[in-house]
């Protein structure tokens, strides 16, 4: 099949420090190489990848410092655009910039949302062009445009050699992501404290939290149980996942995927996780973590987490969580996508034959 | 004419409290109706306006908490779309977001650009869409895109009657817009204090400012001479600016326009802006104002303006910077590019029927 992938601009395809979506689209379009797929990757030009590469800005635009990137993307759009009769499927990771201009060929477009979908901003999108295929990357996030023109949902995967699995594992609790309010690195705090047990904090504090972290987080971390370890990159990622006992995602929003539930589960490592946005789709309570509402719960699944078979926690991940399994979920939806579009168009011949 | 004017939907038309882009806007649709035009205004439906409105989002974004406008503006370029064959002209006001969706109609599309051009993060957009015709609101607007497919240049202007007259004038010098590093407050300060004259500063202080405000300008305020009256209202500006001796505009960004040049200078008072950006296409050195590149200079026109016949600054406004000026202008290209379509049209006819 002939795809192309249509990449943010924001983040080189794979990013060169944060990016979820850019990774998501790494993962998917080298999984989809694999399975023996001609793929096209219009992204920045600083992306390296196995498919045939458009360059469409000259690096990600984040670190070059751009902050409107409308202008990029729509000269990307229009790439495409005049490219498109030699792809079978246009899959576009942008929202919805495109929407106006590929309804026209909305049979053979196909776009996966990486974002929150409850805020209003994005309602007034979804509508007017109803043609436009729709991919949600959980059953929750879904909910708040549930009438909108899903296709289907297909959750995130990750190379399944990516993060090693961790026989061992270790005596911690590992908490990852940025430092920020809905992601409620106090609760972590508050969990390890009534646990007895050790928490660390691997996070970034972007400007944005910084009164944040200052006012809420920094006075609680004098505690000897608590250690702030700052930013971890990619490379330290499978250690610091791998050596713990469980990760705390005791999150306050909803969340649409939660990729680090995943990580922490291909090393072995079980996920207490708030029952909020994704984390009931993510994870399967007593074989790879525990989904819980309150602290109390959070301690008892801490308690809990010890006689979780890692073995298992990696079973979980590679039954349902390998890029593998994503893009042959994906090749699925585009399958049906041609099949439709030749049935549709197969419908207009006989119409037209009558 | 049958006229679409396509605002941002930023805020109403005009706006509840800031917004420069949709005042000129509401300043256009008038005095194009005023002039015999059927206009009809696409923007946010708390907007209030002469011309039939096509309400395009329930109310102003902005203020509806609304961050990211994308949703909503593509919702209403296809609202925009659908009727485009009822209008002669598409007046466009949204930088460029509308250039892919309506390049097969660029015969009728005019964009008026109402931001700074200097930033990279735009470039991207004028060289694909090429046919797109393009409006200035200064020259000096259009210098970092200069090859960019332009149509004219079209000053603003404001309606006549908008800021009265005063003849009397007054003995304080006017400063008015954000305190941001960029409209330099400081040296206005400096300027008033080396004249001795009393400083009057209208000014809000957005959030992204208020460092700068506490650490750069909150310790100059301590002086007699300087003013500061926070905030002012529309209703307000006339006396605000007719009351002073000069407004001071003492810039350090290329400024594409600067409303508040031409709103002095409704009033008889005349303008000492630094020459960047706009101000020397906007200031007749002597007759309305003067330019100037250092403080000393600033110092000595502070001087020299009390020479400046207020009659004489009005009547520069009158010449040039009315809201039926701008509208003309606008008339003049709307019928160049008409023209321009039907010959096109016509070669072609003329062209097949060969």
């Amino acid at each position: 099949m002939r795809v192309a992938q249509i990449a943010p601009l924001a983040e080189a395809v794979p990013p060169k420090l944060y990016g979820g979506t850019e990774r998501v689209i790494w993962w998917l379009t080298e999984a989809l190489i694999d399975l023996g797929h001609d793929v096209t990757l219009f992204a920045s030009g600083d992306s390296a990848t196995s498919a045939r590469l458009v360059p469409c800005a000259e690096t990600g635009l984040r670190l070059a410092g751009i902050n409107d990137h409308t202008a990029s993307l729509i000269a990307m759009l229009d790439r495409v655009l005049s490219a498109a009769d030699q792809f079978d499927i246009l899959h576009f990771h942008i929202d919805f910039l495109h929407f106006p201009i590929f309804r026209h060929l909305a049979g053979k477009c196909l776009t996966t949302l990486h974002g929150r979908m409850d805020l209003p901003d994005f309602q007034p999108a979804f509508r007017p062009f109803r043609e436009m295929r729709l991919v949600s990357i959980s059953d929750d996030q879904r909910l708040p445009i549930a009438d909108a023109n899903f296709a289907g949902t297909v959750h995130h995967g990750l190379p399944a050699h990516l993060i090693p699995f961790d026989r061992a594992g270790g005596d911690y609790l590992a908490f990852i992501g940025r430092i920020s309010p809905e992601k409620r690195p106090d609760r972590a705090i508050e969990i390890a404290r009534r646990a007895g047990m050790k928490l660390k904090i691997a996070a970034k504090v972007d400007r944005a939290d910084a009164v944040y972290f200052e006012s809420e987080i920094k006075p609680l971390l004098g505690d000897p149980l608590i250690e702030f370890v700052g930013e971890i990159g990619d490379a330290d990622k499978p250690a610091f996942l791998g050596q713990a006992r469980a990760l705390l995602f005791p999150i306050d929003w909803p969340e649409p995927f939660g990729l680090v539930m995943i990580e922490a589960m291909a090393a072995g490592t079980p996920v207490i996780a708030w029952r909020r946005g994704s984390t009931a789709e993510v994870i399967e309570p007593g074989r790879s973590g525990f989904l819980v509402d309150t602290v109390d719960e959070a301690v008892a699944a801490v308690e809990a987490s010890g006689a979780i078979p890692r073995r298992e926690v990696r079973a979980a991940f590679e039954a349902r969580f390998t890029a593998e399994r994503m893009a042959r979920d994906y090749v699925r939806l585009y399958e049906r996508l041609i099949g439709e579009e030749t049935t549709a168009l197969f419908g207009k011949r006989l119409a037209m034959a009558e």
